[in-house]
């Protein structure tokens, strides 16, 4: 896929330009000197020949059928241009050119235009507003970055150009090797899902990088990411996390959520690895591209000093590795050709004066040990050190166990630096300190143990009353408010089988003792008003009603305190429910995210949801393995399990309400926000109870 | 304080050798070529001269006298090194020579002897076992790393000498300043408390680096730290985190705690700044040795790239730090000389072809603004930028401005080599991306402002009745249990004037209905065993007795749980106790550290506590503050203070008892474990209440 990109036959360059400096040099310069064989044509109505290759005036002069056109030319040309490329039959366009969406309206016109042209021609489109993009394989070089990258596995897919030419410039220079490199710039069609899916089934590349500041299409993402990671490992540096205080938190469940926590979530649902920083993305960038998937999280570390070997096993406990427990067989081997004072325990300390041939011996013997399914090896300079030597001792070693990952980390300056060139340019990882390379281990692991543990997902088929729920939804979408009344709410849940309490709503005391009599004693009597949310911040609620007289009572009182602490709230009347039996209070909800869409929640409820924030996320549809996975994330899980001496409560009942609400919330994109606080959860076999159903919809 | 190690008069190396590669060589040639500018006496009574300087053949043919002898000399001769040293009155010693404590018995035994007679003479010890020791401001390099390090303000003190060496090789590499380089070892004498000690009022060093395995007395540790850190930063890397699983844990406070937790616990208490990786120690290092600590956590972002601007965002967000707001004046005066295009309201995005003049301009009217308290530039190599030209823009704003940090990331590779190389000589830190940057921010910042809120912590006086505690705990120490009984347990909260419900042991029916009569119905029945700690797992506890008869009843029912569910335990009788209040459940706690004493937890109790693990710790003994401070840390704080029109709870009583049981456990060190759990916590006013008080002893 997207082989006119990656792979063209052809590629011109619009815009081409004989002053050095500008755009239109530098990239036909750059396309020149990367080695690509396709044939290249300069497009400049002024010029007859840039930089020794003949030049056209236009695309449509060309003779030859063109693959790939990169435009270099001002906004306000580059709708002639798209079409000119509709004409002439272009595959793809990459428009560096800036000043269109990212410039204001005016650009974003523009750019809509142009995609236009593109789309109805069948061309697909990168940028604008972007630096190029580079195959090392082909080679192609058709970007605004002078310096090709070293051949290798790592394709970099990055929304900030500068960030990515700085990062290729820094990556060079550390010998880092890539298969291609894609700036999306302002995503007007290609966007970071098209080049997932491009690269998901191309053997050059053995792991994603991307750098996004957004997501376009937010369920193709969720389809897309889930097939590439089962491939090959995706990581993923999102940035724009401190705009997740812009979004107004108006529910419970609303304020705790960000748009940074949903694709927290959207990231780990799909198995994108998310990293916080760039270094953390080039670290894990270089074990990924180099080293195998281990098949287990056992780990051996193989030390000249104590210190280090410490730190890599604190890392280790702190990334839930394992340090490789060491066999009785195993320590005799060592014991054998090692000194006696060394430490024969994992970390194998190979003491201070250790040469090159008693690494290799360690090396080896741990590499050969089936309990360990990773290496570090750790060295620092002392006096009887050879590093160079070792580092060949790695590399040798390495080779002949080829499905553990080996890293390593050498820890010094001038002392070790042709040795770590040695290890770098043998694809072995070398970290400045232990610990990068054990977080590079774990990720690894995790890879590992994710794609090996492929859930089959069930969907139950749930029987709801559609035209019924619809048919709720739609009256209230009639009126003038957004958040339904506890009746409507309560009617709602019915019709998707989620269990509530029956609710009556009375305008007068007379209704209220009526609905009371037809749901029998003792009730529980709330005020209804869509100004009063935190009913019981006013004493809007009476439990345990038990007489008519009560009731009658009740209700005056309760239209009396709206009216004191809310004088200006419409007061719509009093809801009479059933009491209900005491439960374990859980809360679900959902809100909706403008990019992924429905975002279901679980987590504990009553007064602690607010503040112990012990809440499970996942976006809609769910199925049946990650509701109940939602829940077992939750410590609450722990207290529905029943601890010290209680009984367990129905975990299946809140698997089966939190379906529903998925469920509901798909087949409805105007259900907004939905709330059930609390969700009464009874001992197991006993089912659950939405007491407090709460929705808001949009219009 | 320590100048006969840092910078001695006179250095002997005793056991200095002809061979190159030997120690005793090496150690010599590094004092020679480091510039010492003291005398040298190479010792060795086989030779005459070592490297052109005359040699004797032991300390006692010097005729002058001699401050420091560095000894390489194997183990069993340095008995004799120390008693000559004491006749010839060295005032101090570095052994580097191995084979001490860390290789057995013997070792440990001659390491004793050495040190004693070290003591007795008066002289210093540093070591054995380890790398030595490095000023570069004398200079003296008597240590075993072959390069002298740049003069800087950085101290590091490591207990691992190979990790220093390492670390001083690639901070050479890295062109890192140090103020000096004391190698540890096995810490025979002199430990980390006597080098943060001796660094706290020198004027060379700005920030002290740790890397420690142990803390020798936690004690001292706690107060030497607590003084140096508010004259100058202490950066720890402590490692062997993974060992705290070792200690078995026994009570639900000690399932909590754990060795790593105390030292988290102590390094927070003291204002230590704890990182976890190598990397980070050294990234702060740079900052803290470099720039001046803030006036406070606004910070200004300028960029040539979006990207990397949102990512530094980003970082700020997460390290609690603000992106400084940008005052409409100041927007205006930007606005004056940046494109258009560019970002106003920082970061401030002055756009991918900023030269050198454009970073000069946002750069000075960002730090010459009030709103400003540090600032981070970032520089992406693109078509018209600028590096060196910027570096230089940069270092002479620095300079204007002394009192704001200014810190750097230039990214990318062989574009920016040489502007990094100018930032680095010119003491602006520059970080490979911006992240780092940040998190450097953000530690100067937290230090300014701990520094700044100097706390004077009032420690109240406690009246208790000491005496009447320490017969009840030696009544205990008799016999052959290590927990004490209800009854007695609230003896000694009352003793301390901690409020507990009054428990009378009852070992027969009679006793019971007797106890009850006296303290009045309703009563509390517990079953009282040693072995039968969770007394509510087999329905060991009988809440709200109402009469004699249930009394008795109750008696016999508990016995018999008892003999069905522990047929091996001894029962000693039934705990009568008058039935309480319901009240907020917290927990308070303590365990006893061998390192730093009594650590005094915490939190919210009842069933949460162990899965909720909302708890806060500190070492005891408790400032009334300090006490305060732990609730305040806890989410069950927000309880306290009435959540959702509950009351507010007596804080102050909370307070209480925390003092109270930080006296109890400072005074009686036999105290090896309490727990009060639950504490009931009742509405302001009225108190608290110890309702079930455990207290465990050591022998």
């Amino acid at each position: 896929m997207l082989d006119s990109f990656f792979k063209p036959s052809s590629v011109a360059v619009i815009g081409a330009s004989r002053e050095p400096g500008k755009v239109g040099y530098e990239i036909l310069k750059n396309i020149l000197s990367s080695g690509y064989k396709g044939k290249v044509y300069p497009i400049n109505p002024n010029a007859t020949e840039i930089q020794g290759v003949k030049c056209y005036p236009s695309i449509l002069d060309v003779p030859e059928p063109i693959d790939l056109g990169v435009v270099t030319l001002p906004p306000t040309l580059v709708t002639r241009i798209a079409n000119e490329a509709a004409t002439k039959g272009l595959k793809g366009l990459v428009i560096i050119s800036a000043g269109f969406k990212e410039a204001g309206s005016e650009g974003a016109k523009l750019e809509q235009e142009i995609a236009d042209i593109c789309h109805r021609a069948g061309i697909r489109l990168l940028g604008p507003n972007c630096l190029g993009i580079i195959d090392t394989f082909t080679p192609l070089n058709a970007s605004f970055s002078p310096d090709t990258p070293k051949l290798g596995s790592i394709a970099f897919v990055s929304q900030s150009g500068a960030l990515g030419t700085a990062v290729l410039d820094w990556a060079v220079a550390e010998r880092m090797g890539f298969s291609k490199f894609v700036s999306l710039g302002n995503k007007a069609d290609l966007n970071e899902c098209d080049i997932l899916d491009a690269l998901a089934d191309e053997e050059e590349t053995k792991v994603i990088l991307l750098y996004l500041e957004s997501v376009t299409d937010g369920e193709r993402f969720l389809k897309s990411a889930t097939t590439v990671t089962q491939k090959k490992p995706v990581i993923v540096l999102k940035s724009g996390v401190s705009a997740a205080g812009a979004r107004a938190a108006s529910s419970h469940t609303g304020a705790m959520a960000g748009s940074d926590l949903v694709f927290n979530v959207a990231f780990a649902q799909t198995g994108v690895v998310r990293v916080s920083t760039t270094a953390e993305l080039f670290d894990l960038a270089i074990a990924f591209s180099t080293q195998p998937i281990p098949a287990g999280g056992n780990v051996a570390i193989v030390t000249n000093a104590g210190g280090p070997g410490v730190l890599a096993t604190d890392a280790c406990e702190r990334y839930n590795l394992k340090v490789a427990p060491v066999r009785p067989e195993t320590v005799e081997k060592l014991r054998s050709k090692l000194p006696p004072a060394s430490g024969f325990f994992n970390p194998i300390d190979i003491l201070g004066d250790a040469p090159a041939s008693r690494y290799r011996f360690a090396l080896e013997t741990m590499m050969d040990n089936p309990d360990v399914d990773s290496l570090l090896v750790i060295l620092t300079p002392q006096a009887m050190t050879e590093p160079e030597d070792t580092a060949k001792a790695v590399i040798e070693v390495s080779a002949r166990f080829r499905n553990k990952p080996m890293t390593a980390s050498f820890i010094g300056g001038g002392a070790v630096q042709k040795a770590i060139t040695l290890l770098e340019e043998a694809q072995i990882p070398c970290y400045q300190f232990p610990e990068s390379a054990i977080e590079a281990i774990a990720e690894l692991t995790k890879y590992g143990e994710r794609v090996k543990t492929t859930r089959i997902d069930t969907f139950p088929t749930i029987i709801v009353n559609r035209q019924k729920a619809a048919e709720i939804l739609k009256s209230v979408r009639g009126g003038d408010r957004l958040t339904l009344f506890a009746s409507e709410a309560s009617q709602l849940a019915s019709a998707y089988g989620i269990p509530t309490p029956l609710i009556e709503l009375a305008t007068t005391a007379d209704e209220a003792a009526l609905a009371a009599a037809r749901l029998g004693y003792p009730v529980v009597l709330k005020i209804e008003s869509p100004q009063i949310l935190h009913k019981s911040d006013i004493g809007g609620v009476k439990l345990n009603v038990t007489s008519e007289q009560e009731v009658r009572d009740s209700f005056y009182e309760l239209i009396g305190r709206a009216r004191i602490f809310y004088p200006s709230a419409t007061v719509i009347g009093v809801n009479v429910q059933k009491m209900v039996p005491q439960g374990r209070e859980m809360i679900v909800g959902m809100t909706r995210d403008l990019t992924f869409g429905p975002m279901v929640m679980f987590g504990l409820g009553g007064i602690y949801v607010n503040f112990l924030k012990d809440v499970a996320f996942r976006l809609a549809p769910l199925s049946q393995e990650a509701a109940l996975e939602m829940i077992q994330v939750t410590k609450a899980y722990t207290l529905l399990r029943g601890i010290r001496g209680e009984a367990a409560s129905d975990i299946d009942s809140v698997v089966d309400v939190l379906l529903k609400v998925s469920k509901l919330v798909t087949d409805f994109p105007e259900i907004n926000e939905l709330d059930i606080n609390p969700l009464l959860v009874y001992d197991k076999g006993k089912g659950s109870l939405a007491l407090d159903f709460k929705v808001v919809i949009t219009h």
